[in-house]
This record gives C-alpha cells, sequence and structure tokens, in this order.
C-alpha cells in the first residue's frame, strides 16, 4: 500500500473542501450570522490546518499506484469530506449530535437526500446551501473534479484509471479511459452548464433566487434535499415541469452529451440503455397516472404527480411534490421497482444503474440457451460492442454483494421495531441515494428516529451505494493494508 | 429433440400417477362418498387412457437424451400431473374453478401448501388424503421415484443424470450419481422410514390416526397443507414439538442420511450447509422468542412457537400453531429471510437453499479479493471439495433469473392491488414453496382473494421455484424445440 502518495491525494481533496465552504461563509456573512460565519471559519482552518500536515508528511510520495490504492483513495476521501463536513452543522449547535450531522453530511455527498431534519425552513441559509452543494460536489464525483484540475505529474495514467474506477457509476469505464483528464474537464463543463440552464430556466418561473439555486444544485446532483419542509410542493406547474425534465436529464449517462458536444449525434442517439431508462420511465408513469388518476383534480394534475415522481425516484433525486407515501401499493410498489433499478451509469445518479440491469438480462437469456446447448459459444453485446467476460463477472459479483449487503442492512436496521416496509425502504433508499423511502421514512417524514446504530449502517450504505460497494469494502478488509 | 422418448417418459409417469390415486379411490369408498369415489374413478381412467395411447405412439423410442431433454421431461411431466391431479378437485364440484383446482393440485406437489379453499374441515377425506398425499409424492421428487421403479434400457446413465439435474433440488448432483439407482432406492427407503416413524409418534400422542397420517405426509414432503382451519393450532405441545423437529429433520440433505446409513457418521457430521442450517434455525428461534416473550402464557410456550414456526418456514413447510402475521414486524421480517434462505439441497425443501447461499458469501469473497489483487487464483471449496468454476457460473445465472423472475413476478400480481407485503410474501412462499406469506395471504387466510392471472403467474412461480427454474423456463424457450 502507498501510504504516502494517498495521503497526498487526500490533503489535496480536504483543500478542494476548504475552498467549497467558502461560498458558505460568504453567504453567513452577507446574512449576517456571524456565529455560524465562526463555525464555517473554525472548520475552514481546521481542514487547512489537517490538510498541511498531510501534505508535509506525505511530500515524499513516490508513484506505484494500483486497484487497491485506488480504492482506499476513494473510500478514504469520500470518508475524511463527511468527516470534516459535517462540522459546519455540528458546530453551530443546529445538529447537536455528531452521528445525526454526519449523517445529513454523507446524505449530502452522497446525493442520497435523506435528512434527519423534522423542520429545515428556519435553518440558516448558509448551511441549508452547504447541504445543497455538497449534493452538487458528489453528484459528477469530487475525485474527478479534482483529477480534471490538477496534474499529477507524468505516467499517471494508471492512477487516473483506478481512481476512476474507483468512483464512477457504472460496470465499465473503458470508454472514456484514454483522454481521462479532458474528457473529466468537458464532463465537468457539461455539468456546470446544464446546472446553469436549469437554474435560469427556475428563475423564469419566478423562483426566489436562493431556493432556486439550491434546487438547481440539488436536481444537477440527482440529491433531493429541499429548502421547504414540502419539497417541492408549494411551487407552481411550471417549476415542477422544468425539475422534472432536468432530473431525467442528468440521469443520462454524460458521455452521451460529450459525443452530442462532438458531433455524433446519431451515435448518442441510438444508445441502448438511453432507451430502456426512457422506456421504464413512459411505463412507470403511464401506470401510475392510470392508478392516481381519482386523486387530483384532472388526469393532468395526475400525469404532472406521475412524471414528476417517477423522474424523482428513478433519478434517484427524491425531491416530491405530494406525499407519494398516501398512494396506493400499486403506485408504492412501481415506486420501490424504480429505486432499484436507478439512472444510466455515467450519470449522477445512484442505484443499480439501467445498464447493470440490460446486462443481466442478456447474461440469464445466454446462460439459460447455454444450458440448453452446453456447447455453444455466445459473447454479450451492448451498442453492437462486445462486452468482456471480466466486466460479466465482475456484474456478477457486484449482484450478489448488493443484495447480501441489502439484506444484512435490513436485518441490521430491523432491531429497532419499525415496520418491514419502512426498514426494506429505508435500505434501499439509503443504498441507492434515493432520499425518502415508504412508512415512517416517507416523503414528509425523516430518519431522526432511527436509533444511532441504525443511523450508522445507513451512513455506511450511503457511501457504499454512492462508491459502488467496492472502495469501502475494499477499506474494511485487512488484505488490503498487506504488504505484497 | 426426442420426443418419442420425451412421451414415453410421460406414459410411464402418468400411469404412476393412476396408481397413486387408488388409496384416495378407496378412502372414498371406506366413508362411503360414492360420489366422489365416481369422480377419482373417471379421473383414474381418463389418465389410463391418456398414458396408453401416448404409450402406443411413442413405443419406437429411440436413444439420445440430452440435457434439453431432460429439462423437457421433468418440466412436462410436473405440467401434466398437476393437469390430471386437479381434476378430482374440480370434478367433484368442491373447488368449481379450474384454474383453483389447478393451483390447488400445483401447491400440493410442488409442497408449497398454498391454500385457495377458506374452510378444509368440510372436505371429503379422500380429497384430503389426495392434497396432502401430492405433498409427499412431490417432495422427493417423482421422476426420481420413477428412476428408482424402473429400469429405461441400458445405457442409460445419461438419461438418468439429466433428469436428476433437472428435478434435483440444489446446484450440484455429481456426488450421488455414480450408482444413480441404486442412491435413488436407498433415498427413497430413508424418506419412507422417516416417514413413518414421525407417523407412529404422531400417533403415539393420541392423534387421530387419519390426521396423523395427513400431518406426516406434508411434514415430510415439507409441505403444508393441513386437515384443520388453524393448522396445527389446537394440537398438543407434543404434537407441536415432534412435527418441529421432523421438520428439520426433512429440512437435511438426505445425501446425509445415506452417510450415517453407509456408516460415514463422522463425514456427515461435518458438512458445512447443516452447521449453517442449524445455526439459522438456532439464531432466529433466539431473536423470534425474545421478540415475542411477552405475547404468550411463558418463556416456553414462546420458545414453542418460535421453534416452530421457524422450522416451518426454513424448511418451506408453512405449517403453524399461531397467527405469526400478528407478530411485530422483527419477527415477521426474520421470518420472511428464512424464506429466501429455504433449506438444504437435496433436502425435500423448497428457496434459494443454504449451500447456495455459502457459495455466494463464498464467491463474494474470492471476488473482492481479485478485485485488489488481480491476478489471485483461488478456487471455492465446500467440505473440502473444489467447485467447479461451472457451478459457479450457474449458481450466478440461477441467481440472476431467481431476482429477476420475482421482481416481474411481483409486478404481475400487483395490478389485483393489493398491499406491497402480500404482492411480496405471496410471490416468496409461491416460488419457495412455502405456503402462506404475510397480510391477505397470512397463515389464517388464503390466496382465493387473487385474480385468476395472478394465479396463474403463482402457479407458475410453484412450478418454477420446485424445480428450480430451468426446466419450466426450458420448455417456454422456442430454441429448444429447434432441430439441431
Amino acid at each position: 500500500m502507498n501510504y504516502k502518495m494517498v495521503g497526498k491525494f487526500l490533503a489535496e481533496i480536504l483543500a478542494l473542501e476548504a475552498i467549497f465552504m467558502l461560498p458558505s461563509l460568504v453567504i453567513s456573512l452577507c446574512d449576517k450570522e456571524y456565529s455560524l460565519s465562526f463555525d464555517f471559519l473554525i472548520t475552514i482552518l481546521i481542514i487547512v490546518a489537517f490538510s498541511g500536515v498531510l501534505m508535509f508528511l506525505c511530500r515524499k510520495a513516490k508513484m506505484g499506484f494500483y486497484q487497491r490504492e485506488g480504492y482506499v483513495c476513494a473510500g478514504a476521501c469520500w470518508i475524511m469530506l463527511s468527516l470534516f463536513g459535517a462540522l459546519p452543522f455540528f458546530f453551530s449547535g443546529r445538529i447537536p449530535n455528531y452521528i445525526d450531522s454526519l449523517f445529513e453530511i454523507v446524505s449530502g455527498f452522497t446525493t442520497t437526500g435523506a435528512t434527519i431534519l423534522n423542520e429545515v425552513e428556519s435553518m440558516p441559509r448558509a448551511l441549508l446551501f452547504w447541504r445543497s452543494f455538497s449534493h452538487w460536489i458528489g453528484g459528477m464525483g469530487v475525485l474527478v473534479l479534482l483529477l480534471a484540475l490538477v496534474s499529477m505529474g507524468k505516467n499517471n495514467n494508471g492512477f487516473t484509471l483506478h481512481i476512476l474506477r474507483a468512483e464512477s457509476p457504472g460496470p465499465d469505464v473503458s470508454r472514456i479511459v484514454p483522454k481521462m483528464r479532458q474528457t473529466a474537464v468537458i464532463l465537468y463543463v457539461i455539468y456546470l452548464v446544464l446546472t446553469l440552464i436549469n437554474y435560469i430556466m427556475l428563475l423564469l418561473g419566478d423562483m426566489d433566487w436562493f431556493e432556486a439555486l439550491c434546487t438547481a444544485l440539488g436536481t444537477a446532483g440527482t440529491g433531493g434535499f429541499g429548502v421547504k419542509n414540502d419539497s417541492l410542493g408549494s411551487y407552481s406547474s411550471y417549476i415542477i415541469w422544468v425539475t422534472t425534465i432536468f432530473m431525467m436529464l442528468f440521469g443520462i449517462n454524460f458521455s452521451l452529451y460529450h459525443l452530442i458536444v462532438t458531433k455524433k449525434f446519431k451515435v448518442a442517439i441510438k444508445d441502448q440503455e438511453l432507451h430502456v431508462y426512457l422506456f421504464i420511465i413512459l411505463v412507470a408513469t403511464t401506470l401510475i397516472t392510470f392508478n392516481i388518476r381519482g386523486n387530483y383534480g384532472g388526469i393532468l394534475e395526475a400525469i404532472k404527480h406521475a412524471a414528476f415522481q417517477v423522474s424523482s425516484i428513478v433519478t434517484s433525486t427524491g425531491y416530491c411534490t405530494v406525499d407519494f407515501n398516501l398512494w396506493p401499493d400499486f403506485s408504492r410498489g412501481i415506486l420501490l421497482f424504480l429505486m432499484i433499478i436507478g439512472a444510466c451509469a455515467g450519470s449522477t445518479g445512484g442505484g443499480f444503474k439501467v445498464i447493470r440491469l440490460i446486462l443481466l438480462v442478456k447474461s440469464a437469456r445466454r446462460g439459460l440457451k447455454q444450458m440448453l446447448s452446453p456447447n455453444r459459444v455466445e459473447v454479450i453485446r451492448v451498442n453492437g460492442h462486445q462486452i468482456s467476460e471480466k466486466v460479466m463477472n465482475t456484474l456478477n459479483i457486484y449482484l450478489t454483494v448488493y443484495v447480501l449487503m441489502m439484506l444484512v442492512s435490513i436485518f441490521l436496521i430491523s432491531f429497532d421495531g419499525n415496520s418491514i416496509l419502512t426498514n426494506v425502504s429505508a435500505v434501499m433508499a439509503c443504498f441507492n441515494n434515493i432520499g425518502p423511502g415508504f412508512d415512517m421514512v416517507g416523503p414528509l417524514s425523516n430518519f431522526s428516529e432511527f436509533s444511532l446504530a441504525s443511523k450508522a449502517v445507513l451512513i455506511f450504505d450511503m457511501l457504499a451505494g454512492r462508491l459502488e460497494i467496492m472502495p469501502i469494502l475494499a477499506m474494511c478488509s485487512i488484505s488490503t493494508y498487506r504488504r505484497r
């Protein structure tokens, strides 16, 4: 294990976090919340001090970076970011318990959007902004951002590859690896531009500038923290439709936007994952509209709420316009399915990812055929490209670990004595980075009732879900730290 | 596809079914239910006629039997058995709808034990016996029985192997294949002897001979059809403990009994699957006892009900002593876990099987290690034996198809508009051949409220679950029937 290299990387990430806290500091100063400004300042100083010491200790870092360094790097970065990022909530006394503060910021960085706050409207704007901004930072991946910003010296191909593998959502990153750094820059520019367009369109709907900013950041990161207690329930149909469409857009694989920017529009439009993703949204919206048509003023209202909720859940955002926990069980069941499926790989969304579902179905079909004709050899293709057996093996392990971790988590939090649907949907909502679930963790409720032990389990789930399991498990495994 | 060979086999299985109906015919005559005797007689004649015609058409069957013939054979046999086995219920008018009759007998043969009857105590004993006897027939596998009884000519190794693969529960049958026929005979003798001991012990508890017989048959097949409306709720503690222990015994891999009979006691006792199975039962019983200790007269009562229910659910039997649907959600959650896990491979029990869980955990551990050290090569071992990569691949496909089929089934039956827990537990209870679920399909309720379409889905699930998916899917696949 190349500890110094990992340490150097950690120090740089923490320096970046200190910079990210400056806007919140400015907001608190503008709002004359000087006590809060002091809390942010103290936090920033602690981070800078820690980063400086780490940088000094690891100044002689040598190259030599393998997969396990990549995993530990990603895992350690996200944990450190969260440990320090929770401090403003804790110092300000707005969230008196540190585990609760940690839950809130992990929920932010992992773009989950599950909150332990009963009431958000009375929170200072600086803290609300820090919550929503953490979605934006975590959405596209903070490590990727660092890679886009800095060059880690020559011969860094292995380095970037392993970091990217560890942080990026989806089963395969090979297609954007070759020109990794340029691509990271382009992806972040696309991310920024889409967020800006979303922000401007919200402003055009007469939304308050601060609320629009937080909403746009939460939409872009597919996070889901709201600035109102009823999430988006009190906004106009225009705002709701704009958000619906942008949630959908942020759930699409960003490499497709990259293709469109580089004028390969025809390739982008033929993407199989995109087709399945849009098909799922269409079917789910239709079914739910049909099911809840009696609950709202007219069919248009029903479509609006159905489309918004489907888009919000499938992309793992977690905003809501109505209390969908009160919908009939058929609609709630559909939403539960969407929670598992999740968005496209390479988007800011969470969940199992549509492409994995496609690969699983194809793999199951091939497996059945091979059992009938044992000598048959068949490769799996997506968009005409052959998928290697290594990727398929990794997918199988991913599915296995995904199912096992989900079951173990449900078992662990069930000691709290809540309803089965609460436990199942809470774990699903955290593991897939959605936010709200059903019953006790429904859209108008929150996670504050869980015991600290259960919150710790859910924090672990959120991190494991966002980093797609491996980095977090690698960090927990002793063999990672053995010498070769 | 060697249709004539499949046809010949089908004809023999049907002849066997006709013989199996004779006891019910005798019981109906003894009870002077002559109208019912007539229904059974008609059914037997129809079966014999059908079998005879099939035998005649396929008299020139040639050898040549591959895996796909094995699957189609197994699938077709179970479907035919069910289609004809449902006739007595239908002819007698006791279950007026044929789909309902089919549901009942499929639930019997697959040892599920889910019923659509609101009331069983008023049913004629001949029909009750047929229901319970179908558990016993289906428990050990009717095809295996046929293989034990008849010799299909020389050079039949491929034949027996493929049939056994298609019908036997568990990921690997290799260890009992070499002396297949003798082993099948020994297994059935063990099955018969254990059933007899169970029957005698129930009689010693002053149980009515007929009730004891049906209960023993249902326990042996891990089926779960009762002859009373409250299942085993009204019997003495002695009867309940005897049944608890025998359910557990029938959930153990029968090859371990084989080892004990051949005096390899030490090998049997070291079986990893057995250890995990007993550990799961112990932990689940302890947790549930602790959770429900306030609900019953004392700790001993709580242990009794907890142990009985754990044993009943993990072995996929489905008997009950109390309405466990009223237990706290923690206990219900534990039972839901047990539903998925299921019993040991090679037992009469259903579910995912403990050995598969062990293999999955080992495979996940290996996968994680390999991701950290990509050049590492490691084999998976169970009881010191190396598990081939082919078995592991098949297991991955099994897991994938298992999860996908479960999700699709839940989606399909959710159109009925029942609660999520009803849908999830109904599919789990049918797919894993348990019987009762929660909410609308709780232990004191039944499956009669579902629409015919949902019942058809659940019938499919029961068959697919009992035959471990492949034979049923192979039957539905066009490529099975293509010429090579």
